[in-house]
C-alpha cells in the first residue's frame, strides 16, 4: 500500500451552507457539484462535502452515532503572517473560532477554526516545515 | 486560500493499536513518533496519528463530545484487482470491513473497511480517475 491519501470527505448537514462556506467564505472552486456532493481539487487530492446520510449509506453506517469528530485538517501557510488573516477570514465566512491564532509549543504559530458542521480546521505556520511552491510539505 | 489541505490528524484511544495497524499491518513508516503522535509523509501532504484527548486540548474540544467521525478517507488504487487484495490485507491486520468491495453506481469498485479508531477508509478503483504516477489523482 502505497502511502498517500486519495480523498477526503467530510459528511455535512447542509450543503448549501458548507457551499456558502467553502465556496463564498473561503474561495474554493469546485470541480464538481450535485444535490448531494460538491468536490474539490486541493493539490494532487480530491477534497469532498457529501451529505452525511449520504454517507453515512455509502459505508453502511448509523448516521445517529456520528458525533464530532475526532480529526482535524491542516492548512500550513507559507508565512507567519498568513495566520491571522485567515482566521479572520474563515471567521467572517461563519467559522466559528475554536482558538484563537497563538505561538504554539512546537515553535510555530497556528489557530483553529471549525466549519458549518464542527470540522476543526489548523491554520498553522510551522517554521520546520516549509510550504513548496506547489503546496505540498515534506516532513522534516 | 490556496486550496489544499496540508495535514489529516485523527484523534485515537491507543497509540500502539494504531501503529500495529497502520506500521505493521499496512506497511506504512512513520516520519516521526513520539508517545503521543505517528507522523507519515503521505504524498505531498502530512498524516497524523495522535492521542485523541491531546487531540481535543488542541483544538480545546470535550473529548466526551467524540463520537462517531461523519468522514471517509479515500484510497484509490490504480487498477480494479488491487481492491481485494488491499481490503483482504486490512482485514488481516485488523480492520473491521464496513463494507465489502462491490461494483459501484459510479462506474467503479470499491469498499470500506474501519480502523482501531472506528475511522472508515475507502479503498476505490474509479476508472474515471486515473492515479498518476506520483499518486496524484486529478478530479476529471
Amino acid at each position: 500500500m502505497e502511502q498517500r491519501i486519495s480523498i477526503v470527505t467530510l459528511g455535512v448537514k447542509d450543503l448549501a451552507a458548507s457551499k456558502r462556506f467553502y465556496v463564498e467564505g473561503l474561495g474554493w472552486k469546485p470541480a464538481f457539484e450535485n444535490p448531494e456532493i460538491i468536490f474539490f481539487q486541493v493539490g494532487g487530492m480530491v477534497f469532498g462535502l457529501f451529505l452525511r446520510n449520504e454517507l453515512a449509506k455509502d459505508f453502511e453506517a448509523d448516521p445517529s452515532t456520528f458525533g464530532r469528530a475526532a480529526i482535524s485538517l491542516g492548512y500550513n501557510v507559507r508565512a507567519k503572517a498568513e495566520v491571522n488573516p485567515l482566521m479572520k477570514r474563515a471567521a467572517e465566512a461563519g467559522a466559528t473560532i475554536l482558538k484563537p491564532a497563538r505561538e504554539a509549543s512546537w515553535g510555530g504559530y497556528s489557530g483553529y477554526f471549525a466549519d458549518p458542521d464542527g470540522f476543526a480546521w489548523e491554520v498553522a505556520w510551522n517554521p520546520a516545515w516549509p510550504v513548496a511552491p506547489d503546496g505540498t510539505i515534506e516532513f522534516r
